[in-house]
């Protein structure tokens, strides 16, 4: 897959895709990063791709031009070099008013072959990118950040990790919180006791049938605690029920005393 | 403010940290930005830092010694350079099983002196990290990602550019979508024209009260076709309700032919 960001701080991305399951996808040859200065594209003497909003007001609107162009470039190339046979590339547009980024978008994005990041900094975007280039508008969150470069290498990485070969299975196990649809259970690991501080006896019995118990009460206390909204859409056993009226109960007493 | 990255990536900050309104805030002295990789805690020859899980399963788990000393060692060195007057450290985990990040919590956040950011990459953390270690434990949205670095500097950013003196008006007014409560108006820049795409009449037409008015009314318009939550919580005039009445009756229309 290719994933190509347009960015006036190209340099931002260096640490990034050099390092960990990114540097180690580019390596094997899986994904193909680059970042594009589209200051090259300004088409002016002074390389400047913003100018003041029409109506008035304050701040700095980025320009149509560079942007059309540094894509149209992008994609003449990939013709030039014969990689059009490909779906079309999804344009992303990273703003706040886009749509939320979530893990079901994600799995979408990775069955795609090229994906183009745009991304704005500080300044708004002329609103003939968001009509008439881009086919998708993503936020991954609800907070002000400075420019689109820390989203679009958030939803580079979350891609990344759902393309065959680049997770090793070791990798894959512990992650997941959001496929099983719950929060994870607690973790160990050596020392069995730290500062007095001792791994619950279960976990070193031996016994798979009351560890497999344990964790999943466990998972179940932490999702009812932090996030009761994913309870609902939850596949409960009887077990399960039971273990959240324990939960509700032991709450209920706690509040009493 | 200062703020202290705990990973095995730090190579991933550089570019972040000296680029953008990160590396100016840094070059003013307001905040003081630090990767440390905690595996230098490892305290044995391999350098490891996890290992496997008690009651067995795949996936690997981050230990609390080095994660513990490397916090230790930050705070004993914060007290021989005689920076410990401030408040005491907020310790954040970023973890998926954390508190949704949000606007709000980034104002709570830069109103600190030092905050403590540990990232896990692939791995779980021992319990006891979260236990008796962390103040906070915060994720940035329902997506499954390789680490917590990208997270860290997520928050970073956002936390930074609310600290006095960092962003200059110039860069404040355009981008804050949710510091009004509603998604932001169309902008438009040079040129009027643009490949038969034009710049709206009223933008040109100097007549300020009619500009606002077209404003207010595509943000409204923007914030409840994308997203209506944001409507419940807004101060609505008698106008504004009209052009609601309006949305609403010209997507009946639409929807009928």
């Amino acid at each position: 897959m290719r994933m190509d960001v347009l960015t006036l701080f190209p340099e931002m991305f260096e640490g990034v895709f050099h390092s960990s399951i990114l540097g180690k996808a580019r390596e094997k040859g899986i994904v193909n990063l680059h970042a594009v200065n589209f200051r090259d594209y300004a088409g002016n003497k002074h390389g400047s791709v913003d100018d003041t909003p029409y109506g008035g007001g304050g701040g700095m609107v980025l320009k149509p031009e560079p942007i059309f162009h540094a894509v149209e470039d992008l994609l003449e190339r990939r013709r030039e070099a014969g990689e059009e046979a490909g779906r079309p590339p999804r344009i992303i547009l990273m703003c706040p008013q886009g749509e939320s980024f979530t893990q079901r978008k994600a799995e979408e994005l990775a069955a795609e072959d090229h994906l183009i990041f745009i991304c704005g900094h500080y300044e708004g975007y002329d609103e003939r990118i968001r009509e008439h280039l881009v086919t998708d508008e993503l936020s991954i969150g609800d907070y002000v950040l400075t420019g689109g470069e820390l989203p679009a290498m958030v939803i580079i990485d979350s891609v990344t990790r759902l393309l065959p070969g680049v997770l090793g299975n070791e990798m894959s196990a512990v992650t997941d919180s959001f496929s099983t649809g719950m929060l994870e259970y607690p973790h160990y690991t050596r020392p069995v006791e730290f500062r007095g501080w001792k791994v619950p006896d279960i976990l070193l019995s031996g016994h798979h049938a009351n560890v497999a118990d344990w964790r999943r009460k466990e998972a179940l206390r932490r999702t009812w605690q932090r996030r009761p909204d994913l309870l609902e859409n939850l596949d409960l056993s009887p077990k399960d029920r039971k273990w959240l009226e324990e939960f509700e109960k032991e709450s209920g007493r706690n509040m009493q005393e």
